[in-house]
Parts: structure tokens; C-alpha cells; sequence
């Protein structure tokens, strides 16, 4: 990593780590150890999101989910991860990646079951008609756009029941 | 990185190594020894392309460009590279990464100007109306939808000098 990069280059360890989840309990616990870093927005970039994760033992990157709109991509850059999804499990290692097409209906979660920190850069495209859905659990998210003081919307999770009722 | 791994993930060594570009000589060749794995399209992606790119001494990542529409993102896994934008030059190491917004005008390239291979992540979304634009060099890139003998299209770069003249 280097010092004092300017736009449009990037330390990403010169921005802040977040962590928390927009998840309701008892999901939003389980997420466990994951710190993100947002790259995309700091670079300027709209039309998808780039994250930095750092994802501990017993972390979890979400819950299983896919989107109908959204396409992600994930490459794993330190450690080991379980890639679950429909067809069961299987161990990611550094160098490997994965990519989730929109809309195929199966769902996806990586889990830290090791004793190592894992770091995956993780890319999602953007679409205000995505919904995620959740195999697993009775959660199904969407999204709203929220108006702001100064004038403009932001984008939030509403997070809803399987039966459409918010959380 | 990992044996047998199957889709949704993947192991980016599994995939052909494509040499060569889709620029006219003589900006080709000034590419030099950049060898890239498209990794989206394996995964089945389509609202964003993702490349591995192994760039030796010496390589490019491209002419030095923006575009007019579509957005970049670059993570550098390995090695060191010289980012050169309007604002002059800047090295980028190993966990350090860059985006370049669409439309900004500010060309952007990737050099490898040391003695060692350098290796990158590079995510671009994808949008038929975009232009991309080279201030150091007589060319433009527009795309074209192809039509393929199996009766569907495929997008391809149309090369042509500043003044629309076809190279």
C-alpha cells in the first residue's frame, strides 16, 4: 500500500472500517466479525459498489440470499471461506472468485469457519427495483428511496417479513 | 487457489489466457506483454465485465483513455504500476486501487515500469452508447452490435481516427 495517494487512486486503508449491518435481529448478529470499506463511493463511482471486507472467524459475508436485479462478484484476496449456495458447499481460497447472476434464484453466503481472517474485495451492481430474497430465513428486502435535508433521496433497505409485513 | 471448484465460483487459472488487443498498429503492439482472463463472462455475469490481468515489464494496460459512459474500478494484486492521469503520475502497489467515473475527461492508463510482473483486477460496466477517448493518441472507439451466424449480435470495438475516418 502506498502513502498519499490522490484521486483516482486509492489506499483503502485510509478510509474508515464499518461495521454493523442493515439486517434486523436476530440476522443482524449474525453477521459476526465483518468490517467493510467502501471503496466505490470514495472513488466516485455510481453504477456499482466496490467493498473491502475483512471477515473474521465464525463471520458470515450476509445471510444466503440472490437478487432479481443485482449482479455480484467476489474475489477472495487472504484467507479461506465456505461458498455455500443451492448445490451445497465448497472452500474458496485466495485467488478464487465467484459471481452471482441476477435473478437465477440461487442463493448465496460465504462463511468464515476457519481460524484465520479472510479479506474479499466484493462488486454489486446497482437497481432500485431489486429485491433480495432469502432462502433460509423469513426476511425479504427491498429498497426506498428516503428524501434528505439537503433536498436530495438516499437509498435504504426495507427490510420486510416473508408475508410483506416490515420488520 | 482451489481444485474443482464449480459455478458460482471459480478458479481463474482454469480459464485461457487471451493475448492481443482491439486497437489498431500501431497502439497494439504498444500493449506490450499484458495477458488477460475474462472472468465475467465464466461466471455468467453481464452488467459488468471483470479481467485478471498479468501485465509484464514494460505492458500496458491500455492507451491512455476515459469513457463516456462506462465506469472502471482496478485493485492491483501483485507488483507496481504507474497510474498516469492529467494530473501526472503515481505509483500504485500491491492492495492499492483506482475507479475512473465515466465522463470525467480525465484519461487514465496503467504502465508497468519496473522489472517485475504486476497483476490487477479490472471491473468495467458496459453500456452500447459509450465512446472511449484518447488524448494522447489520433483514436476513437465507438461499439457495434455484430450479427453473429448462430442469428443473435455481438458488441465489437470500432476503431476510428479523431476525424470518424474507419482505420
Amino acid at each position: 500500500m502506498s502513502d498519499a495517494l490522490r484521486l483516482p487512486a486509492l489506499d483503502p486503508a485510509s478510509l474508515p472500517e464499518l461495521r454493523g449491518s442493515g439486517y434486523p435481529e436476530p440476522y443482524k448478529s449474525r453477521m459476526g466479525d465483518r468490517v467493510k470499506r467502501r471503496l466505490g463511493p470514495a472513488l466516485g463511482l455510481t453504477q456499482f459498489g466496490v467493498n473491502l471486507v475483512r471477515l473474521g472467524p465464525g463471520g458470515q459475508s450476509a445471510l444466503r440470499h440472490w437478487h432479481t436485479h443485482e449482479e455480484e462478484f467476489v474475489y477472495l484476496l487472504e484467507g479461506e471461506l465456505v461458498l455455500r449456495t443451492d448445490a451445497g458447499e465448497q472452500v474458496l481460497r485466495a485467488g478464487d472468485c465467484a459471481g452471482y447472476p441476477a435473478g437465477n434464484g440461487d442463493g448465496h453466503q460465504l462463511v468464515n469457519r476457519g481460524d484465520s481472517v479472510a479479506v474479499y474485495l466484493e462488486v454489486g451492481t446497482r437497481d432500485d427495483d431489486d429485491e433480495a430474497h432469502y432462502p433460509d430465513d423469513d426476511l425479504l428486502l427491498r429498497y426506498q428511496q428516503v428524501a434528505q435535508p439537503d433536498g436530495g433521496s438516499r437509498r435504504e433497505m426495507l427490510p420486510l417479513h416473508k408475508d410483506g409485513r416490515p420488520y
